[in-house]
């Protein structure tokens, strides 16, 4: 099952895509949000689509925006690939390491993003995202995370490198939490559609490729995170977790930062695509 | 104004504290959080109670929760008292040190505290909290920020060492998570009853002193905080800046770290006191 949500900033609509068509959601629920996805929603939606329940729609000229609602909290995992900890002058983590990213920097999949002002090192991370379905906390084993787990979502972990690492004392959310800094979506796909322990994900600079991995080089797999984070916290329904990103970004001193007008594209099988113009800061 | 929140766990009724008594704010709104915040929720508060329109409630046996709703961030400074940096084995930071604590961390003042499973070296860490009120995003100046401050609440900043310094990988989030990590109250103070420049700060265990300190003693002080943040982040509406603790932690070798049945207590003049006793963690 792939979900979205269409239509403005902060006014999307909740819609089902299946094959080439979109169906409205609206009748059975607001969002898809974390009581959606706590409750029996998309067993609901399964259900509603099996009986013909469900009005399409059209989606011509529908922004899309980030398929889940404003998540309660936005936890990554720094370094989890061992070419992009080499490529970061980093060996790479004996255990996973964690910061967070501010909810509000959630924005669509193709919706343009601001270059900070005063950035000069703004730089791109395609990673997968796993949004959780059922709260985790003090999970026995990793076999127990699949059960928490909503679905996967392809998310783009744009992030500042001076306001990260030379600007910060070492923490590193100063670099990772400016306005459209998180770009997520298009679809929030539910386990059963992709194997995700084996998915290729790229990203592209102006169509020239820069970062080209699989989820099989992942240092820690999705079960061991959500099994190892739910030691330290407590993940909710609708709360968005990004596994890291592979080798090939800006930061490794291959290629040049990202600069106005650049667009970049990122993409993960099964999980779509998404295309950002990157746009100077103005006083808006 | 004292705006506080009364009730059990997740159905909190706002209120607001006037001499030494309880007025029932739940005719003006649902709740102490952002949207009343950055409307003219606190003008129509005082315009009610100055009209004799706001119903007294008794509030003995009443839970005291967090004074505000669930914030979309809680965004932390560490290391901003120089005395702090020297306990902690660090120079006193030349640009605020920012890292993040999950939402779902907070809780109300008197809420007793799980030590997390495997813990041993859990801490406590008194701080100035700052509520916004109005979004704030590239502020020209420090002198812009008190307008977008709600007011002063006192927060416990619950931490783990083990799990910030040395699970970690030198992000410290992973030990700034655990649930209940965020003790927030009693009350959200508005600006013009406080000088929060100059605040004295404390805390005890089991009733010996430990934390004894002032705002006046900030490396980076509310308003600087806000304008250099609001450069990084765009700060929301009912959000919660922490910003930051005093020596006087058991981090610093001179006290041992809490076990089940200490109590920490916690005050900040014209902010009111806290009370938590920290527990064993069992499987509930």
């Amino acid at each position: 099952m792939r979900l979205a949500r269409l239509g403005p900033l902060d006014a999307e609509r909740p819609v089902l895509i299946d094959d080439q068509t979109a169906y409205d959601l609206s009748g059975l629920t607001d969002d898809i949000d974390g009581a959606f996805l706590a409750g029996d929603g998309p067993q609901r939606v399964a259900a509603a689509l099996a009986a013909g329940a469900l009005p399409a729609i059209e989606t011509a000229g529908l922004r899309v925006g980030a398929p889940i609602a404003r998540p309660g909290a936005v936890i990554c995992v720094g370094m989890n690939y061992a070419a992009h900890a080499a490529e970061s002058g980093s060996a790479p983590p004996s255990v996973p390491v964690v910061f967070l990213k501010t909810p509000n920097t959630v924005v669509g999949p193709h919706d343009a993003v601001t270059i900070p002002r005063g950035s000069v090192k703004t730089d791109w991370e395609v990673e997968l995202g796993v949004v959780i379905a059922r709260r985790a906390a003090y999970l026995d084993s990793p076999d127990e995370a699949l059960g928490h787990v909503a679905g996967f979502v392809l998310v783009h972990d744009v992030s500042e490198r001076a306001f990260q690492l030379e600007q910060s004392g070492g923490q590193w959310s100063k670099g990772k939490c400016s306005p459209g800094f998180t770009p997520t979506g298009p679809w929030l796909v539910t386990p059963d559609e992709v194997d995700h322990r084996g998915l290729r994900l790229r990203s592209w600079v102006n169509g020239e490729p820069r970062q080209d991995s699989t989820t099989a080089d992942l240092i820690f797999g999705v079960e061991h995170l959500v099994h190892h984070l739910s030691q330290y916290l407590t993940l909710e329904p609708g709360d968005l977790l990004l596994t890291g990103t592979p080798q090939g970004v800006a930061l490794s001193g291959r290629f040049p930062y990202l600069a106005p007008g650049d667009v970049v594209e990122l993409a993960i099988d099964g999980l779509g695509r998404q295309r950002q113009e990157f746009r100077a800061w103005t006083r808006s």
